[in-house]
């Protein structure tokens, strides 16, 4: 597959991912919505099959969709070094892209917002108690499950090209999706579950810069490094397990 | 397969498709009943493996049971177009018949509901916020994350007679149950997600015309076309998408 | 597969799904348990994954675990009329199994409970607005969904000595637990979806007859031949129209 | 496969399914998290899909995971009684760090909780109503249907080394998963299910000995033997019903 086709899938992918899980998010958060206060598993529930969907469309890839999944997979050695930056970028421009589509969704909501200085939520994560160091933990953990999972999980084998994908047709992807779903349920309490630097930054850039939402807040760049950071050592760690302790 | 066959088909699994759904809705929003007040995922859940059981009933006609996604797939060239009146007529006529059944499953909560004049959200769709040039927004984007999903999936196979399916036996179409969860859950919230003309329209005309509720409101045919007109959009610029970036 | 071994998988399916079955709606109903309040989709969920556990133990039978499917199958020349009894008495013990274990899980919690003249319903169903005639209508629609489900199904193929199963392995049963779990969100509003003529009735003579709760209320006689004949009926319908219809 | 291998494996799946399982409860009762309140499904998907994911990481080994697993399995014949050991020890190591690793993930939150006497239910269990006997009966027939799945159920197969697993790729241990999600929502009530020694003792040791939380509580050791006493006599008694009545 050449680098061309990554980017393009990837694309489509992240922005699919993006959309749905900044969207459920936004269904919770906003006013004058049918999923207004659904709640923690409202929520995870659509995260997790963002995931499902958005990795699915980008099957021919592998689906990373994540630069700490990418990451984790060339410190495995699972994909070249070459290809990361066409990979991170992708996924980059999929989730801005993917969060102006949520943006547009919600026009109506946004636009009748009462608190619209409160919006950063809806597309980007914060600790519900800050604290650097401890959110770092907690983001690097959550993403050391993901990439563990994919690393050494038995459906994760090489596909179309030698690039490896979750197999079983239809349905390989609901595995990472069953994952992503149960991180957020048990590992999301402190920060979001992040776990995915373009998931969190992407649309953070495209709030700070691209939305016009009116009376929206400040991006909260101070804490922006803690979700880059965190899940692309959580992702390097699980790197070096698999180097350490190949799959059988 | 003949058209024939198709018909009957399509009609068997849209109408259960629409029974399931619209009956989560009633099970929710209407008194005297044990789902009272379930909520957005228990809504979002209903409509999820409705489609799960639907599409399964459908299976050897590739399991449309929606205007948009027969008319996506043509656009991709996936059904031919001389198939595409027949698919869509046993959808709404399936549609149809898929009402009156809720409406006879829930026959005691409808005579007693203290509010008869609200009962039109059982069967169709209405925007939270009412502007319909971003309510339609909000459809072609959650039509188009559908058949996109489709179109791309590497569970969508040609099957029977070279109509494509999805494959994996039993649970196939779960794949697509959990793409319709997440639309729901994720871009459900400003329109209900429609995403399909035939869930709407069909629903409605039977409000309308059809069943015998005492102080029923009115079928709000202003609204009526955007989730018709919407998900036809979505599903063409999937179409087209498809044609633009053929799947791996 | 011998008489004998079809009623011994039976009894330990039909125990497994009752124990599992009723033992959700005690923890939701019952006070001093983990699950107290736990809502509709709780129950739903409950339900749906008890028969994935209690169908999957029980799948060299074909996992009936229901008279109801056991009728359904004959209609449709699926199984012989001989073996209709020898699955129908089983099931009925297993139910009445199954019901004792659940009160021997909550037993703490029954001794407790302070209206225990209320707790029929942890284990039998009851209309929320009586009505005989469409409180039948809505049993015998539920059941006819799950028949068609089960009898037009792609997943649904002769097995081990030609006994037809849910294929996929580990997962197969999972396609009948998401349409339980459907059918309990959207059509189990008004009557609670027996759909299962043992589910209900031997939960109900273990209730009546068997269990020391002090306290304890009767046993509402009146409305017990509804959830057994509805689901009789609706079976009937899906066979006939299997015969109609054969799947593809 | 190596005693050692089977070790390495071991820890790894049970540290994972033990920091995912507690993660769900501290996310559930701590303050000051995005999942506070989330109810009793919430937890339930929480530790089904915490299962999912150590299970499928320890895929090589069997998954066990559970003293109660590897002693059902040794009593059917699946495993020798030489590896019991291995597998026990392995076990009960990985539950201590899989309790630090949530207790780190929700540090900020410990630190700040008004109420850290009552922090042992994130990490053990413990009875709605004590009373021994019954609790007892409780943890058996929990186990005892965990167990009778593993050994009855069509997706379980010998693999790898003749080493039993659940097949299908990277869904198979989703079985599994809905299975500890019923036993939850079903039979959870009463003494929050644990039905697995090492998932209650093994955090109960880390909550005692290694946990820094200021003003914690006791670890109510008078408690401590139902949850571990409870699960082996189910998990043999499944074991015993396996040899008494083999899987076709």
């Amino acid at each position: 597959m050449s680098p061309g086709e990554i980017f393009v899938w990837e694309v489509l992918g992240t922005a699919v991912l993006i959309l749905l899980g900044t969207g459920v998010v936004a269904n919770h958060l906003l006013r004058n919505t049918n999923g207004h206060g659904g709640g923690p598993l409202f929520i995870n529930v659509g995260w997790g099959f963002a995931v499902f969907t958005g990795a699915s469309l980008a099957a021919p890839t592998g689906a990373h969709l994540n630069p700490a999944v990418t990451l984790g997979l060339a410190v495995a050695g699972k994909v070249s070094w070459g290809l990361v930056p066409v990979y991170v970028v992708a996924q980059l421009i999929g989730a801005i892209i993917g969060a102006m589509l949520c943006w547009a969704t919600y026009k109506l909501q946004f636009d009748r917002h009462d608190a619209p200085q409160n919006t950063l939520g809806v597309f980007s994560t914060a600790p519900q108690i800050r604290g650097y160091a401890w959110n770092l933990v907690s983001e690097i953990i959550g993403t050391f499950v993901l990439l563990a999972f994919i690393l050494f999980s038995p459906g994760y084998k090489a596909g179309t090209d030698g690039i490896p994908q979750f197999g079983n047709g239809a349905l390989g992807y609901a595995a990472v999706a069953f994952v992503v779903l149960v991180i957020g349920t048990s590992l999301g309490g402190p920060t979001g579950y992040a776990i995915n630097p373009a998931r969190d930054l992407g649309p953070r850039i495209a709030y700070a810069f691209l939305m016009p939402i009116r009376g929206k807040g400040d991006a909260d760049w101070a804490y922006s490094w803690v979700p880059v950071v965190g899940p692309l050592i959580g992702g390097t760690l699980a790197g070096l397990l698999y180097l350490a302790l190949p799959a059988q």
